[in-house]
C-alpha cells in the first residue's frame, strides 16, 4: 500500500473536540490505509509517495451514512406515483404496497440475488462519497430471511470497497403471518426475535446493532424495551426508529435503554429530547425521508443543537420512503429544511454519523491515525456542495489509503 | 454519420398529439442525425446499422431545459448559507448579493472566462440527458456585457454538443449606474435596452428571445410592455419571468404580446391562467427555485392543468437561486411539490419544455423527422427517474444521431 500526500487542499474539514473545523494550509500524508499526519505544506516529507494534487480544492473525510436499508429487493416507483396522486399510507397498504411489498419481494429472492441486488447500489454511494454505510435487515420478517438478508450483507462487506456496519431489524414490521386476530400473533413473532433471531445472528457474528421500528401501529415502547434489552443482553449495540410520526415515547425508550442512536425524531417531544441528551444518544436525522414523503413536517434539528444534541443525517436509503444513494442531495435538504448550516450538515455525515456508528475513533475525522477514507471534491469549499445540488461533486474518493 | 438502430427498448416515451405516450415492443431507426422510423421488433432493417442493445431500458427524447441563466462567473454559496440563517432578500442585497453581485463578477470577466467558466456545467447537463439548454444572458445589464455574454453563447453553442438556445435578457435588473433617485434613471436604462441593446442583439442575430423580469420591484407591466413590443418589432420572440412573487399582471401581460412563454407563475391568479390559455402562452415552472429559495410556495401546476395549459419544467439554473445541472432532481421536485406525475412531469421537460423554446417540429419527442437527441436511462419504466432521487439515472445520451 502505498504512501500519499494530498497537496494543495483548498480547504480541510476535520474533527476537533467533537466540532467540525475549517482549515487551510494543510497538507495530508497517508500511509498503510491510514492517515499519518496532517501538516503545514514542506512540513511532511515527499520521499516515497504518490503525490495528489488537490489543486485548491475541498478535502473532507469521507462520508458516513449511519441509517440505510440497502438489502432490498426490487423498487415501488408505484408507490411513489399513487402518494402523489394523493394516496395514504393505508391505501397504499391496501393496494399491496409499503414494507411488506418488499418483504414479499425479499423472500422470493435468494442470497446470491440480494448480494446482485445491491451491488451497484454501493458503487454507486462510493461514487458519490460514502465509504462508510449501515445497512439494516428488515424485509425477511422471518429466521430464514433476516440471516439470509445478513448473511448477504456480510459477502458484500467482504466484496466490495464501501465498509458496511449491520444492523439486524427483525422488528421493522410484524409479517403477514403473525397479523392474524389473535392478540398473541403479536407475541408470538416478538417471541421469535427474542428466541431465534437475535440468538442466530449473534452466533454468527452477523450485526453490531440491533434496531426496532417503535411507532403507533407498529412496535409499542412496552414490546421495543423487551426486545432491545434481550438484544442488549446478547451483546449488540441499539438503535430505534422513533417518533417518526407521533411522540410516544421511543426518544425516552432510548435513552432508558442506553441506545448509541435514535432515528427519524420528526415528532420528537422536548422531554425525549433532554433524556437523549442526558443519556449521550446521537440523534439520526432523515430529512429525506420527509421530503419524498411529500410532506412538509421535518425533524426539530435546531431544537435539538440548542439542547446540545449533535444531529448525524443519513439517507435511509430504501425502496419505499428514500430512493437515494447520495448523502449529497440529503446535505441540501439538510440545510433548506432542518436549516443546519453547511459546516453543520457536514458534522452529521462524518463526526456526528461515526458517532452513531460506535466508530469516533476510526472514521469521520482526518486526524492522525485515523482510517485514510477521503474525498476530493470539484469545490472550493464545503458549501458548494450543499449548494450545488442534484449533481455528484465528487472529484476523487480515497478508500483506505487507496485511490479509488 | 452512421446509421443505428435501438434494439430492446424496455418502455418508449413519444409524443402524440401534444402529450406523451408510453409504448412497448418499438424500435428507434437513426439516420442522418434524424430519427427515421419508429417500428416494432422486426420490422426495421438492421441493414448497415450499429446495434444499441437497450436492454429492456427506458428510452425517452433527450430533455429540453427551457429556463437557464447558465452565463454567470462565479459562485454565490455565501448567500445559500445566509438565507438558511435567515437572512431575506433585502439584508442578502445590503450584504452585496443578489443578481447585482452577478453583475459585478460578470462584468470583471471576458468573453473568454465566460466560455471557460461554462463549459463543464454544460458537458454536466449533457452527462444528465439534457440536449437542448435555453440560456438568458442578464447578468451584464449594459450594452457591453450583455453582447459579451451573448457572443459566449454563440461561441459555447459551436464548439460543444448540447443546442443552446439564446434569450436576451437585459431587462433582468436595473444595473447599480441607473439605480439612483432620479426617477428618470429607470427610463434611461430602459431606452437603452429598446434604443441600443435590442438593435445591437438583432443585428449580430445573438437570440431568439428577449425576456423581462416583470416583478414588484423590478420591471413593472408598463415598463415590460414597452420592452416587449419593442423586441417583438426587432423580430425576437418573447418570455417573461412573471409572477414569481406577486400576481402584477406578468400573466396577462404575456397574453397580451403572444409571448411564447411567461415562466416562474408562482402566484399566478386565475384570470391569468385563463389569459395563458387563450393566448396559448406555455407556462414554464421552476419547482427547484421555490426548493431552493427554503419556500414552501409552489406554482399552482394542477390548477393549470385542469385548466388546459400544458405546463414545461426547467431547472432554472443560476448561481442565486437554484445552483444545478440536473433536470432529473428537477423531476422528483415537481412530481413531489407540483403534484405532477412522472408521465406530466416528463411531458415537461420533452413536449412542453420544446414547444416553450418554439422548436416542437424538431426536439422533444421521438418521430420521425425529429432530431436524433435520445436518452436511454438505467431504468425499467419512466416511474423510477423521479423515485430515484439525488442521483444520475442516465445510461447512454445520443446527440445528433450519434453517441455521447
Amino acid at each position: 500500500m502505498n504512501k500519499i500526500l494530498i497537496k494543495n487542499i483548498g480547504e480541510l474539514l476535520t474533527g476537533r473536540e467533537g466540532s467540525l473545523e475549517v482549515l487551510h494550509d494543510k497538507e495530508l500524508l497517508l500511509s498503510g490505509g491510514k492517515i499519518v499526519s496532517v501538516g503545514k505544506p514542506g512540513e511532511l516529507s515527499e520521499t516515497g509517495c504518490e503525490i495528489i494534487d488537490a489543486d485548491n480544492s475541498l478535502v473532507t473525510p469521507g462520508l458516513v451514512d449511519p441509517h440505510t436499508h440497502l438489502i432490498f429487493f426490487g423498487t415501488r416507483e408505484d408507490e411513489f406515483e399513487m402518494r402523489i396522486k394523493g394516496a395514504d399510507y393505508m391505501e397504499i397498504a391496501a393496494a399491496g404496497g409499503g414494507i411488506r411489498k418488499s418483504v414479499r419481494m425479499l423472500r422470493d429472492a435468494s442470497e446470491d440475488d440480494l448480494v446482485e441486488h445491491s451491488l451497484p447500489f454501493l458503487d454507486n454511494m462510493l461514487k458519490h462519497g460514502t465509504t462508510t454505510v449501515e445497512v439494516k435487515s428488515g424485509y425477511g420478517l422471518s429466521l430464514k430471511d433476516e440471516l439470509k438478508s445478513l448473511r448477504a450483507l456480510k459477502r458484500l462487506n467482504e466484496m466490495q470497497k464501501v465498509d458496511l456496519v449491520p444492523t439486524f431489524l427483525g422488528a421493522h414490521e410484524f409479517p403477514d403471518e403473525y397479523r392474524g386476530a389473535h392478540s398473541t400473533d403479536r407475541e408470538k413473532y416478538i417471541e421469535i426475535i427474542i428466541n431465534e433471531m437475535i440468538p442466530a445472528v449473534v452466533e454468527e457474528r452477523l450485526a453490531e446493532f440491533c434496531d426496532v421500528f417503535t411507532e403507533e401501529g407498529v412496535f409499542t415502547v412496552a414490546e421495543s424495551e423487551k426486545i432491545l434489552t434481550a438484544a442488549s443482553d446478547a451483546g449488540l449495540g441499539l438503535k430505534l426508529h422513533a417518533e417518526e410520526f407521533e411522540p410516544i415515547g421511543g426518544a425516552e425508550l432510548a435513552a432508558r435503554v442506553n441506545a448509541t442512536s435514535a432515528d427519524h425524531l420528526v415528532a420528537i417531544s422536548d422531554e425525549g429530547i433532554r433524556s437523549m441528551k442526558e443519556a449521550d444518544v446521537t440523534p439520526v436525522l432523515l430529512p429525506g425521508t420527509t421530503f419524498f414523503l411529500g410532506s412538509d413536517r421535518y425533524a426539530p434539528a435546531r431544537k435539538m443543537i440548542e439542547a446540545g444534541l449533535k444531529p448525524a443525517i443519513a439517507t435511509d436509503f430504501n425502496p419505499g420512503s428514500s430512493m437515494t444513494e447520495s448523502l449529497q442531495i440529503i446535505l441540501t435538504i439538510a440545510c433548506l429544511k432542518l436549516k443546519l448550516t453547511p459546516l453543520e450538515a457536514f458534522e452529521g455525515v462524518t463526526l456526528n454519523a461515526a458517532k452513531a456508528l460506535n466508530r469516533s475513533d476510526s472514521i469521520g475525522s482526518l486526524e492522525a491515525g485515523m482510517k485514510a477514507d477521503i474525498v476530493i471534491w470539484n469545490a472550493d469549499n464545503h458549501k458548494q456542495i450543499p449548494y450545488h445540488y442534484g449533481v455528484n461533486n465528487v472529484r476523487t474518493v480515497i478508500k483506505g489509503g487507496e485511490v479509488v
